[in-house]
Formats: C-alpha cells, sequence, structure tokens
C-alpha cells in the first residue's frame, strides 16, 4: 500500500497535482487498504506531497485502525466540519484532484472549503495504477474467475424448461457464493427475447425448451476481486437454425480478439476486430456494445475495450473480451471471458465451453 | 411517481432551479421507480419546468422500460457523448441542481457542458419529498421492522459463548435473507471491548460467557425499504454490575425519546433530551454519535436526529432512535429502535425486548 502510495504521489506530482483527495471507494481501498462504508459522514484520504492523512468520523476510527492504514489518522466529532479539517491539510494547493466518484455535496463543499484552489478529476492517476495489476492482484483474479467457471459448470442443475429466469437466478446466485465469492454482484438469465436485451436481468419468463438462455454471472472474492462470465445454454430441445448460425459468427469473433489482445496492441483494436467479423457476417448493427471493460476490485474499471480508446495494453492488464450479437424480438448471444495480458500475450481466465452448451 | 415528480419540479421553481439532474441512486428510484445500476455509462433524469426526460445509454433501454417510468426515455450509443444530449434539454437553465451523489466526473462533464449555468446542490429538493413517507412507505417500514424484530427474537439459536463473533454474524445474515429481506445491509456483533467501536463489524473474537454484546442488523426487503435494530444480549453468564447500571440509564434515555418525540419538535431536541439524561448520569463523554438517522430507501437519510437540524418532525418522518455508550477497552451498549411520526406521537416499528437479553 507505502508502494502505492509513493506511486500516486509522483504521479499527481508529474501531472501537476497539489492534492489528491480519495473518498470511500476502489480507489480509497487500493491506496490505502481501507474498504470504508460510503457512510454520509466524510472520510478522506489527503495524499500532497507532504504526505498522506486519512481524515474519518471519530466512530470510525476503531475501523480504520483495524484496516491496518499506513498514515495517520485524524477524526473530528459529530458537529465539527471536515471540510475545514481537510482544507486545513491542503492547504496552499494550487490544484487539487479529487477521485472521480466523489459525491457532489462533497466536491462542492471542498469548493468552498478551498476558494483559491482550482479542481480537476483525479480518477486517472490512480486509474493508470490500478489498471495494471501486480502478481497477488492476478492471483486473485484468477481465483475469482475459477470460482465463477464453478458456478457455470453447475448450470445443469438449475437451467431446465418450466423453470422461471428468476428461479433459476435464485439457485444460481447461491452457488456464488457457495462456490467462494462474498457477494454476488449480479445475475442476469436472458431466455429468448430476453436474451436481445444485453443488460436484462432475471424476469418471470417462463423459459422453454429449445429456447437459448444468456447467462451473465459475477461476484466478489472475500479477497475483494471480481468475476465475470457470460455463456449460452439450451435445455430441453435444439434452438433455431438461425440463432445457431449466429453464434459461431460470434464465437470466431469472440475467439480472433482472444487471439489478437496482447501488450503493444490498442484497446481500440481488439473491439475493432471483433466487430469486423460480426460486420462482415452482416451483424454489424447488432453488436451494440463495447467488446470489454477493465476488471479487479471493481466489475468496471479502465481499461474500456472499445473504439476511442487508444490506450495501448500492458502486461498486467485485466479486462473482459465479450462481444455480444443481438436479434430483438428473437434472442441475443454473448461469450465473455476475463483475460489479463502476460510478458506476450494473454491469459484467459475462464474455460468452460464456449459453445452453445446443451442441457 | 407523477405525482412526486410534480412535487420536485413544484419544489425546484421555488427554489429558483431551473432544471434538476438526478443519477443512479436512492433519488432516482424514488422519483422515476427505477433503480438503475451506478454504471459508469450515465443514466440521469432531468427534470424542467417543461417536463421531465430520462437519459439512458441505449443497451439499458429494456430495463428502463421494464420500469415503466413515465417519462420519455432518451437514449445514446456507445461512442455518443451523453452530456451534450443533457445540456440540450436543459438549454438556457441559469440554475442547474444535480443530486448530492452525483459523481465528481459528472458535475464536471455537465459543468463543461453548460457553462454558462451556475451549479447547486439538489438533494435537498428531493430529501424534502423523501424524508416524509407515505401509507405505502410506512407500511413497508413497519412490514421490514417486523422482518428485523424475528432475526433478533432467533438470536439464541447463533449467539452462544466460545463461537465467534464471524461465526454468529454469518448465522445472522442468512437469517436475515430467511426473514424477508432481500440483501443483508449491515451485521455489527460487537462483544465484549469490541462493543465500544460503535461501527465494529464482526471479528474473531470468541464470545466470552457473561460478556456483553452488541448486536445491530439491518437490510432491504424485496419492497427496497431498510430495516435497522439494536439490541444487548449476553450468554453463558451474567455480565459485571458496572455494565448493568450503564445498560439501564441507557434504557432510561432512549425510552424518555421515544416518549418525547412527535410532530412539532425539532431534530435536534430529540437528541437532546436522551444525552443529558445519559450526561446526568456521568456518562456525557461517552454517548459519542448523534441520536439517530432518518431511514426509507437508505438506511441513513434525512432527518438526522443531531445537535444543530432544526427540522421539525412532521407526520411521515421515519428516523432510528438510537443512543449509546462506549466504555473503550471494557464494553458499549446501543439501543435502537425504528419509529415513524404519526398524526400526533410515535409509532414505534421495532418491538423486541429493549432490555438486556439473557441466552
Amino acid at each position: 500500500m507505502t508502494e502505492r502510495l509513493d506511486r500516486a504521489r509522483i504521479l499527481s506530482s508529474q501531472h501537476g497535482v497539489d492534492a489528491l483527495l480519495v473518498t470511500p471507494g476502489a480507489d480509497l481501498r487500493y491506496l490505502t487498504g481501507y474498504a470504508a462504508k460510503p457512510l454520509e459522514r466524510l472520510t478522506c484520504l489527503v495524499v500532497t506531497q507532504l504526505g498522506s492523512h486519512l481524515v474519518v468520523p471519530g466512530l470510525e476510527r476503531a475501523a480504520a485502525e483495524a484496516a491496518d492504514v499506513s498514515m495517520p489518522i485524524v477524526t473530528f466529532n459529530e458537529t465539527d466540519d471536515p471540510y475545514a479539517i481537510v482544507a486545513d491539510l491542503v492547504r496552499h494547493a494550487d490544484v487539487v484532484a479529487v477521485d472521480d466518484q466523489m459525491w457532489a455535496s462533497r466536491v462542492f463543499a471542498l469548493q468552498e472549503a478551498l476558494p483559491e484552489s482550482s479542481f480537476v478529476l483525479g480518477g486517472q492517476l490512480v486509474s493508470a495504477l490500478r489498471a495494471v495489476k501486480d502478481d497477488a492482484e492476478v492471483q486473485a483474479l484468477r481465483e475469482a474467475g475459477a470460482a465463477i467457471d464453478r458456478v457455470h459448470a453447475r448450470m445443469g442443475e438449475w437451467l431446465r424448461p418450466g423453470r422461471t429466469e428468476r428461479e433459476v437466478g435464485a439457485d444460481i446466485a447461491r452457488a456464488i457464493v457457495e462456490e467462494g465469492h462474498e457477494q454476488v454482484d449480479f445475475v442476469i438469465v436472458g431466455s429468448g427475447p430476453n436474451g436481445a436485451s444485453p443488460h436484462h436481468e432475471v424476469s418471470d419468463r417462463v423459459i422453454g425448451a429449445g429456447e437459448p438462455v444468456v447467462v451473465d454471472i459475477g461476484g466478489t472474492t472475500p479477497a475483494g476481486y471480481c468475476s465475470d462470465s457470460t455463456r449460452n445454454y439450451v435445455a430441453g430441445g435444439e434452438p433455431d437454425p438461425g440463432y445457431i448460425a449466429m453464434l459461431a459468427v460470434l464465437q470466431e469473433a469472440q475467439q480472433a480478439q482472444r487471439e489478437y489482445a496482447r501488450p503493444g496492441v490498442s484497446a481500440e483494436s481488439v473491439d475493432a476486430i471483433g466487430r469486423q467479423i460480426i460486420a462482415d457476417a452482416g451483424y454489424g448493427d447488432r453488436f451494440i456494445h463495447r467488446t470489454g471493460h477493465g476488471i479487479g476490485q471493481e466489475t468496471h474499471e479502465e481499461p474500456y475495450i472499445v473504439e476511442g480508446n487508444t490506450t495501448v495494453l500492458e502486461p498486467g492488464m485485466a479486462f473482459s473480451i465479450e462481444p455480444g450479437i443481438y436479434v430483438e424480438g428473437q434472442w441475443g448471444a454473448r461469450i465473455e471471458d476475463i483475460a489479463v495480458c502476460t510478458e506476450d500475450g494473454l491469459e484467459v481466465l475462464n474455460n468452460t465451453p464456449r459453445d452453445l452448451v446443451r442441457l
């Protein structure tokens, strides 16, 4: 954690930032090890060139100490003004950077307490660090990937015609915890036409025999790292040949992206290579989202695998590769793996079968 | 929902706000019925005097439509600039109010897209509405209160000397779901000296015979409303007489607060009356937090029962009454009920025994 803070301080200096302010969220946890709750009382890490302080409400002191943070803790009482305390710590800062997810109420209060400072977003200072995982983080993502793979491998226990998406989803959610996650982050069971809505969750729709079903699931492990994997299922029958042909195109695109992604290529080029294959097969306007997102302590973080993101991939970057094709009113399909850049290629962290799984 | 939106529009107008912008969170859910996820792609409710629009990413359209929102939905594609769309909808707004928890990245992007507008916090416009619950909301809180009471009533199944706080906490978490919540929000099991940290959660500490244990638990029901109740337990022995004497003072203070709170009195006066009793008994500097917080779709919301809050209580306001006394290194105690103001008094929504529960 001390090394991460030092690197954040150096990056801040390089970007002309005099003070970096970070409130509860994944950035704070990454920099301090303290998984502070997003409470209405202010908790704020203050990083300046002179050192770091953690400002916490008096009644969170014990929790912060239990997290073994490496910087001095400054507490305030129920009727104190915590923004004055932060302002005092960053006095004379010309440029103050705040974390990207800091609440507006805090941004405005800090601006009032520091009227001479100019405010900028600091998220990129931390996300540049967070985007490149160290060995322990890659191992944590590997374990998260194996845990969600175990859930996909058990799908035949739950996914049957005649059951509703919601019933199947509840069973999956229990299994996400049983197989090694601390928390269920999302469960998507999109049967038939519901599969055509990429962010559909579950519904009371009864799953029919032979209907394609998109299952996209993820959770957070006790180590604090996220899993996320999508597979395509059918139970009790054979789907329409049109769907099978579409899924073959999708498989080809996703495989091409996995084989292409490596250090030195841009995030947007990974998107483009899959998009081209899908477009060439006539499904161009049915691939309606980006190819992927970074993953770590948050399910969605840098780097985003999307047109316009010229970030060059580096060893340690972890992200999803998840092209999809959606035919409104009929069905949808998406194949998603989490992968991490190695020194010369890609390690794929999800390894259950990527073709249609027949139950 | 339409009525809530109309009231938000009237309140905005009264406060000189031309446009109210609300991103995912409890405010958005309250105003639209749409429990949007806090994704990196912008979702934003735009309320002006001319009408309301919901700006959502293209791939969330189906989810927004499924929530049956009452306003037009405006979507954007992966490479569009959603802030330009919002700016277009609020064109010519002198004063733009943003929700209190809007991310800094969004605040700054909106300020850039609307350089002529001045920005203020809009949270109070919505919290003023949310603080006063309607009949359906009170009923939802009643059901949440009964659900968490059923968990407290079962404490004897799990809380025994020789078990760790973490083991007991895991059992409680399961019961929170079994007894009617959709989600576990928090589980505090503070045994012995851990009870002296108000926001301690659980640890691997083994609970000793005769040790006071603070159990503060809550969850969210399928209707989307929160529970929160604290009781004090001892198992397998009798605690120190000093603790018993302290708990008697706390009970007296909490009862006085319950009997005093009603429409027409200020939030801070409810805090003061309990604080005085605790101070008179010599524990003044050991009651280190406010008396309570409002509760509804969030565990902590307006009105806060705290010194300095001159808000006058009204029928429909729901909040916790939870004084505590903490003796560092020894033990702590807290008694917490959720209560809602009626026309002429207070309806208390938690009803398990408030004195020491001996298991």
